[in-house]
């Protein structure tokens, strides 16, 4: 396969190593720095390496599910039903020990739904990971070939170059004739959870016709994609049929391809969504596997004009009660949410969808708040996502700049994942979560002191860091230079910084010091200093 | 000169042409659309085109200030003077024009100091722009050689490029021997207003030693700039004696190159800065050319870690004590803000500022929201500045994906421009301006009914949209597509909606034959009316 089309992680990550902490070896990344600074410990989303596309990853967690099968007697294998008997699963402690919290919190939050695992028993490949509010904000990626374009490699490729930059889970939308094969490669080489849109699957069986699917051939496509392991399924259950005419108006009508899907078979039969209807036979499926929903919404926005509308919100209050419905069950469950909206009615959506789905961890595709700018909708789309997120939303679907005009090729991929890394890590920072700003910090002392090499090691992307810094500055000496192609050598605002906080510490300056005027001898020295040090 | 590497105006923005409109011929841009779609009007910064660098532009402002100069007796040409003396000039009716208000509301802003009119009577290739939280949302792209790299025509095609993508002003930060050649081919060239910082000539003047700076030598530099038709000028007089030590136990000391330079001024000579002590001599230099004041923030935090903090407001207050000196004076006032900013602590900067600057225009560079990004900075920013323009500041000051690494080129100038009219759109859609989602709907009209042309004429970068709609489809029947690369020719969200659409329009129906469910003839011709559309 054409895994040696991407580099390797040494190579993206220079002076990086990883690190597998306690007795479940849960991996983090280690930045070194130069110097006495000490070295930068990050999550890290990346997985094994080395191994090929066929060969798949290990099966680390598969001695975990393999005794918890043994131990379960009612065949309800989801986390939430173990954290609601109290029961402190490996994936919890695993997760405890990603997010620095205790592995009971993990367990109180996994069983009242506010967050979630996604953790299908069927994917032992997995190093689990943890939505909903109080954790780190997550970012999704979405890859997948199109009847159009793609194959199998280079999906599996997007996957693993979608972890490389900080994907915490990806989603698999292909549709086409090789659609269990790409799954089934994506699925055994993903160290992160893998989603599907299971009705793509399922109107192909029908040849492309809506009106034709059925809840049976539903069913079977659901334990097809679930005995592969997928960990989570987008389900467009909130796609009643008197809300399809709320959308007639709008001005991009549905826009969401699954909503899109149902609403088709809706109006064909006139009668309601059978993925409602039959939601408790769905349960019964995801149980099993534990299989996370993810509730599609169907009938979000597709342009500023449509945002916060009635067919909106009147899915997303069925989409609470599903949620309620699904808790029933022990099923875990995330709320998908816009889309486009404008800057100032972010809010809301987050509200809502916080006060009708009883805090079940949401999940949003951007949103996009101008629609003006294809082409640079990862941009457009990271400004609500960053805001969204620091209001409480749980993950985030990236948008990469091909949105609305093509498909993601790998620079997409990266410059997608990155540009979420940039919203969700805003979002954490502003929630005050802790330790969030050690890296920012590391990164901001690192630049201050003309450490170059660790400035670009520390951030999100050191190969174009450093590349931009080359281009105007190649000379391997610049790195150690004490000025930078800014200001250029004689001019620099640091290094006259340099200047004023050495006084400072020398001359033991205070406020008190500067008022008073009697300090020529002071001055004098000071410029002595500057000169030596010139 | 290099005029010829830039593509013609035409190529960049195909099937769009420049209208002005009434007495003063004030630009916009019209975009015409395909079939009975009407042409969308936008605001329109790119200037006459065809003069070449050393003819330089039109002097169509000329005329207007030759008859103020003939009538203003008391030698002060500031737009403040005239408004508070109830006169409407040409630039505020020309800038009322271009956004859509009566002159009188303009003048009423400019005489209150809550808007300004950055236009040197010495700069008559103007076409007159107004900045205040009651306009729409400005943004500014800085230019400029430094002593490392670039040349006179570089920067010349740097301006262009910005005015091309929309930059409403340009900042010329050049520094280096070619500082006053550069400078009036820029001016001569542009026609958005100037802004520079003076103190980088003046330091130029003093071998770049600070401490050899004097008052006489800053207004002699002041004279010789605003001589050329620089239109703002930053004065970092806020930077006190007694506030230098506030920066001691920063992450990042002190970041702004002005703000630096006056530091060290101060801690040499051990006395008060001498643009504050001497501020009501620049005054006289303002009001004689109408040049406007852009108070530096020479204190702003250069990482999360610095932001708010002591020396950041305690120079906020100073610049609000200067912008009430400088309107004594009747000279134009905006004041700069931050720099690196997290989420969370936006508001606070906005409306600090809007209360002890009493309303005067606030100017941020981003704020960045995160330091971990160094190559996607122009992302990290844009989050920031969407955040405080919806809050009010007037002004964004661009960053660019080499800010931290290096010079912007060509393209990097592109990308800060592009990325900033996203952020200062966003916010004029969330602030309610009047119009501002016109383009929006425009464009998710033409992509909702595949008119692909349309929708990438309609956007910020038609080049960009369009090529990145190629590498997926390129043939040219693919624009004509009822369907897209993302989903394929059978499985389009898309047009399943216009079966709904056209459904619902035919047959009258209405929520209430939704949850009636005796309407089976009604499914049935669904069905026939869906296949024969197929």
């Amino acid at each position: 396969m054409a895994e040696n089309k991407l580099p390797g992680l040494e190579e993206t990550f220079p002076r990086s190593q990883k690190v597998h902490v306690g007795d479940l070896a849960v991996p983090h990344r280690e930045i070194a720095q130069t110097g006495d600074n000490p070295p930068v410990k990050i999550y890290d989303t990346t997985g094994p390496q080395g191994f090929s596309a066929e060969q798949g990853l290990p099966h680390k967690r598969a001695e975990w599910t393999a005794s918890r099968r043994q131990q379960g007697g009612d065949g309800n294998m989801s986390q939430m039903h173990w954290a609601r008997q109290g029961h402190v699963t490996e994936e919890m402690r695993f997760v405890a020990q990603r997010e620095d919290v205790t592995a009971e919190f993990v367990r109180e939050r996994v069983a009242s739904g506010q967050a979630i695992i996604p953790a299908n028993v069927n994917h032992p490949e997995l190093e689990p990971m943890i939505i909903g509010r109080d954790f780190l904000v997550k970012i999704n990626a979405n890859i997948g070939n199109s009847a159009v374009v793609s194959d199998i490699e280079t999906e599996v490729d997007k996957l693993r170059w979608s972890t490389r930059w900080g994907a915490d889970t990806v989603m698999d939308l292909s549709t086409g004739p090789d659609i269990h094969a790409t799954r089934e490669a994506i699925v055994r080489n993903s160290p992160v959870p893998i989603g599907t849109v299971p009705i793509y699957q399922a109107l192909e069986k029908v040849d492309g016709l809506p009106e034709k699917l059925n809840i049976d051939l539903f069913i079977e496509t659901l334990v097809e994609q679930a005995e592969q392991g997928v960990d989570y399924f987008t389900i467009h259950a909130g796609v009643l049929l008197a809300y399809v005419p709320m959308t007639a108006a709008r001005v991009t009508g549905i826009v969401s391809r699954g909503g899109a899907i149902m609403a088709g078979w809706c109006l064909a039969h006139h009668r309601e969504n059978f993925l409602y209807t039959h939601f408790e036979d769905i349960c019964e499926v995801m149980k099993k596997y534990d299989v996370a929903f993810s509730l599609g919404d169907g009938l979000r926005p597709g342009s500023l004009a449509d945002a916060n509308d009635e067919a909106q919100f009147a899915e997303l209050d069925t989409l609470g009660e599903l949620t309620l419905k699904a808790w029933e069950h022990d099923v875990q469950v995330m709320v998908e949410g816009p889309g486009h909206v404008p800057m100032h009615l972010v809010a809301e959506n987050m509200e809502r969808q916080a006060a009708v789905c009883h805090g079940a961890p949401f999940y949003t595709l951007g949103p996009l708040t101008t629609d003006i700018a294809p082409g640079y909708d990862h941009i457009t789309s990271a400004i609500g996502a960053a805001m969204i997120a620091q209001l409480g939303c749980a993950m985030l679907c990236y948008v990469t700049p091909k949105e609305h005009l093509g498909l993601p090729d790998l620079d997409d991929v990266r410059q997608g994942v990155v540009t979420y890394r940039i919203a969700a890590h805003a979002a954490d920072v502003a929630k005050g979560h802790p330790g969030a700003r050690l890296r920012d910090d590391a990164l901001s002392k690192a630049r201050y002191e003309f450490r170059w090499e660790d400035q670009f090691n520390l951030s999100l992307d050191p190969p174009t860091a450093r590349s931009y810094h080359d281009a105007t500055m190649p000379a391997a000496a610049a790195k150690e230079a004490h000025f930078c192609s800014m200001c250029g050598p004689r001019f620099c605002s640091m290094r006259i910084t340099e200047d004023v906080r050495r006084y400072a510490a020398e001359h033991g300056y205070s406020e008190q010091d500067a008022i008073d005027h009697g300090l020529q001898e002071k001055a004098d020295e000071y410029r002595r200093t500057r000169r030596s040090a010139a």
